[in-house]
């Protein structure tokens, strides 16, 4: 794989899944004395155009952001549908999701990255925007995933 | 618990445990187009106090850090005596260990937080400060590591 693939190593995103983000959120509002919140759902399938391994999946998730210094930290409570949320959260419970970097040119990130090695595991659209997360555990030993915002 | 106990909320490193911290150094290095970081020992335990479970630990660890925008990603090759890093390592395998927060008074942030049902997990000494890791999991669903630099 090229070296820099991503342009950047600026982490913007810690990802944290969930099984009550009411309740995680209001421990982590009380705990570091913010605001908690509000939780939102991510959009339905015709509009976000989610894949999963491969295939179109309806599944959603609650998320909450709470500004963390120059990250943010995501809170995700997945539904029941096939994601890389619920089969993370699934297999190895509540905890640690992903780290997230900021891009340009998703489709070329993804390509480069998936020809080193890195294959795509889910992706989808947001208002303004669109995600990725990338299967970088071998190499990196974390999940990644790529932002994109217009 | 008192809310905001740590005095802030800024992440400053991210914790990710591997089996071999040349080959994941240099992952990340030619991932992120960034230099390749020397790793080296954490101190021996005359020097590092270190404290696992109430019980003096031999552990030492093979650390290297990346900046990574306004906070380091660190990576942690632990030994085989008892610490956090060993046994998360071994029952979770590779991957995040912890996030890190800045603090002041490292004794009484403890006391507050054991007293609020986040019992103390390891400390010890470096150059220059010191480093806690609270058990977190059950409100934050991540382990939060304290540091306290002089």
């Amino acid at each position: 794989m090229e070296k820099n693939v991503l342009g950047n190593n600026v982490i913007t995103q810690i990802g944290v899944l969930v099984h009550d983000i009411e309740k995680t959120s209001q421990a982590y509002a009380d705990f570091f004395g913010v605001e908690k919140p509000n939780w939102f759902w991510t959009d339905t399938v015709d509009v976000a155009q989610t894949e999963y391994r491969g295939s179109r999946s309806e599944a959603r998730a609650k998320l909450a952001f709470f500004d963390m210094g120059s990250l943010q930290l995501e809170l995700i409570e997945p539904d029941h549908e096939p994601s890389t949320w619920r089969e993370s959260l699934d297999q190895n419970g509540e905890g640690f999701h992903h780290i997230a970097f900021g891009i340009k040119g998703m489709k070329e990130k993804i390509a480069v990255m998936e020809a080193g090695g890195m294959p795509l595991l889910q992706k989808g659209e947001y208002t303004g925007g669109r995600y990725a997360y990338l299967d970088s555990f071998k190499d990196l030993k974390v999940l990644i995933e790529l932002l994109e915002n217009d």
